[in-house]
């Protein structure tokens, strides 16, 4: 029964690999495990978990691994030049499996999105944004409409990333990494202080979104 | 108006502290932001942010960005050191400030709430999560039902870092922090693997859990 769900393969078992991985397992599907470190790779052996000891770039520890029926490979290594390589080989090997990539921020998220990956994730975005959604509850503002900003907020940070994505393209070549980041600092920051901004997404203007969240 | 809301201090305006700071101004809240890189405090005066250039965790730069009157200091360096020792500033010079602090990782984050933070955020657990809810969805779970596992997920996952704080103090003389990493990766996925886990904080036995959530 739990076959017929698809087989998932998760690289990297740190911090960011263990949480999906746990989640996973508390809801019935269980991921074989692909790590480097022989002391992580032993303690879930002890307890019981497929696990595949080596580097997670290497197409043949992959192919061990059944990356052939993988239908979902979750790459959570924590080095971005590494996750870089391992969507490669993923691509080149085993194209039929959809890829769901971790990345270290905005710019490592572009180059992912660069190398094909289905879905990337910026490792600290939603921590963050919790933050700021928690901080505005402890200034008083309501927890309902909180958790509404924040995802109307979210929805419109990965359309941005989306957008700008494309626009880097052209610019990349005349621009330092370093000036491109700062760039990218102001575009976005500018983008987000325009007031109509969070209530663009919703399709309100910026008076009934006043309305309804302006009475904190 | 906006100062009756209560003053916000944000510490490093890196990839966290940034969407945090964004995700404020977006709901009208203007934090003073603090940060050691010249080039982004040059950015950010540019664009009209409050900013001050320098080492967060000196008490006379937080005292010129206002401490004394913030409301709620939220503390978003990526140097989990640095965010120790202003830790220990805040509470020592602006003790009625509320923290809100960053967290590297588990060991990060008992440090932290050891040190008396008010509220500490792993940075990658929530974004991980939802790595792992996304992988459940595109197994085929239904939406409704992967939201409502992953809140109670992250609340059982929040009890259970609050729990081994407690048990870590016990234990912490005798063990080098290596082995304590393993014993904690350890004792986190055995709670994990039992299958009541999920269901104990919904009040739920494994039956009804099954019954409701089996069906996917």
């Amino acid at each position: 029964k739990i076959e017929e769900k698809g087989k998932v393969i998760i690289a990297g078992f740190g911090r960011f690999g263990n949480t999906a991985g746990r989640f996973l397992r508390a809801n019935g599907v269980f991921p074989t495990v692909i790590d480097n470190d022989s002391d992580r790779v032993e303690t879930l052996r002890k307890l019981g978990i497929k696990v595949y000891y080596g580097e997670p770039t290497r197409h043949d520890l992959l192919h061990a691994a059944g990356a052939e029926e993988a239908k979902i490979i979750i790459i959570a290594l924590d080095i971005p030049e590494k996750v870089l390589e391992m969507v490669h080989t993923v691509k080149k090997h085993f194209p039929h499996a959809k890829i769901l990539a971790r990345a270290y921020d905005r710019a490592d998220a572009y180059d992912l999105m660069d190398a094909g990956v289905d879905k990337v994730y910026r490792e600290t975005l939603d921590t963050s944004l919790r933050m700021g959604a928690d901080t505005l509850k402890h200034l008083g503002y309501r927890a309902y409409q909180t958790e509404r900003m924040s995802h109307i907020f979210f929805n419109h940070d990965e359309e941005n990333l989306k957008e700008l994505a494309a626009h880097r393209k052209d610019k990349s070549e005349y621009l330092s990494a370093a000036r491109q980041a700062i760039e990218e600092l102001e575009e976005i920051i500018r983008e987000d202080f325009k007031d109509t901004d969070v209530s663009r997404d919703a399709g309100w203007d910026s008076e009934s979104l006043r309305e309804e969240f302006g009475k904190f």
